[in-house]
């Protein structure tokens, strides 16, 4: 399976009154970095929901597990890869590492949501294209 | 054991493009009904950490469930507890309900952390107070 | 000219390593009190934008002065009011108190944003309905 | 002057509703290029703090225009420059380009703080060592 990488300054506004990541932020890097992983497969968040008409990809469930804190000025890599694929969901896998030492794991399982068929206010999940899926073996 | 509620009200900025909660806001949230948790037992995070000389209490190990998406101008409301508590560590369990229904639902481990002796860069679990322990039963 | 107040309790998350407001958590407060203040003036957000079908009040300039900086745990309380209406643009006006004392204070002007006709992707500042602007008298 | 730069890919979570960029986002990006820029000069936030045993650099006053909106996948390049120090005091402009085009323009008033010497948990502003000044000329 494909796996892309993304390098991470940690800035002050990231981080605590312990000096340290709030662990929220994490998630928006993991969001940013799933968002990645499809760019770096040729399909960029903005164009693939244009081309699929899709509203996003929606989290079902994620777990994070922070084994070593960061702080400001650190800079720490994310290695990002899809373990699944079903019919509408798929997992995600984050391992964030600092010089090379694994910091940050995180799992995620996000659904391909389009609009509800009866009520646009609501999403529902879709089927995956396969030419999507293509792209990540 | 102690149950505390907040409510929110979910603001723009809080949503995505797709006009829902951006998923890390909810652990934004849920950190702060931690901490209101600790208010409601008596034990406001500011005064905590001075008496207590901690530092903080950082989260090890989360995971949350999303079963039903939230939109600005919602009010939803977080119904939070502290299911364990061992030597340092402690489980909260968090439950947002949106006009009553189960819409995420989140587990957090934490540590109750001070500075480490050998190194006030580092932290280190310590024992929890009895004291503490004794608040939320 | 009407004016709303909102309290807020500036929570561990919101703070720096200095232990302070990271100053941006201002603005995302600040965003959230004039959709307050529409609110309050009986025009929640989400259904104001679907009665004049508009895509936003989007922020076209903004200034802000910090004079007394709060730490987490403090609650502090925003006076918000419009004070200019002009054709497609408005001027906003917030006082952030802390214990009675002006802290920070901020000043916004927004536009009144529907879609481009040409062009859907762009916004475009429309007439502000006067029934909208009669509600803030 | 010494000018620093950095380009921001804008990502779906610093968006709202609207499909662009939320405005605190700007502020949160300016503070990193602030701290960029420092570091560019060879004083790296974390080391700088450390060194002149500050606190930090808060911000006193700040003002930004946004000309146009940017949405999620766009990469914008912030050029960053000091044009004035003062005693304890300097100013920071930014200028946000999309694709060469001016989008958005902030200042900042910053303060050089340290620690009160009559209290601890108050901040005050201290002189701006005359080495720091050189670096940026």
């Amino acid at each position: 399976m494909l796996t892309s990488s993304k390098d991470i300054l940690i800035e002050w506004g990231d981080c605590d009154p312990a000096g340290i990541v709030f662990y929220p932020r994490y998630f928006a890097w993991f969001d940013a970095c799933t968002a990645g992983h499809f760019a770096h497969a040729g399909l960029p968040k903005f164009q693939m929901l244009k081309t699929y008409d899709i509203v996003g990809i929606p989290m079902v469930e994620t777990r994070a597990k922070f084994m070593l804190p960061s702080k400001f000025g650190d800079v720490v890599t994310v290695k990002t890869r899809i373990t699944e694929f079903r019919r509408s969901s798929f997992d995600v896998e984050h391992r964030l590492l600092k010089e090379g030492v694994l910091a940050v794991e995180a799992f995620e399982t996000r659904v391909w949501a389009g609009r509800h068929p009866d009520d646009p206010q609501r999403i529902k999940g879709w089927p995956i294209p396969e030419e999507v899926i293509a792209r990540f073996r």
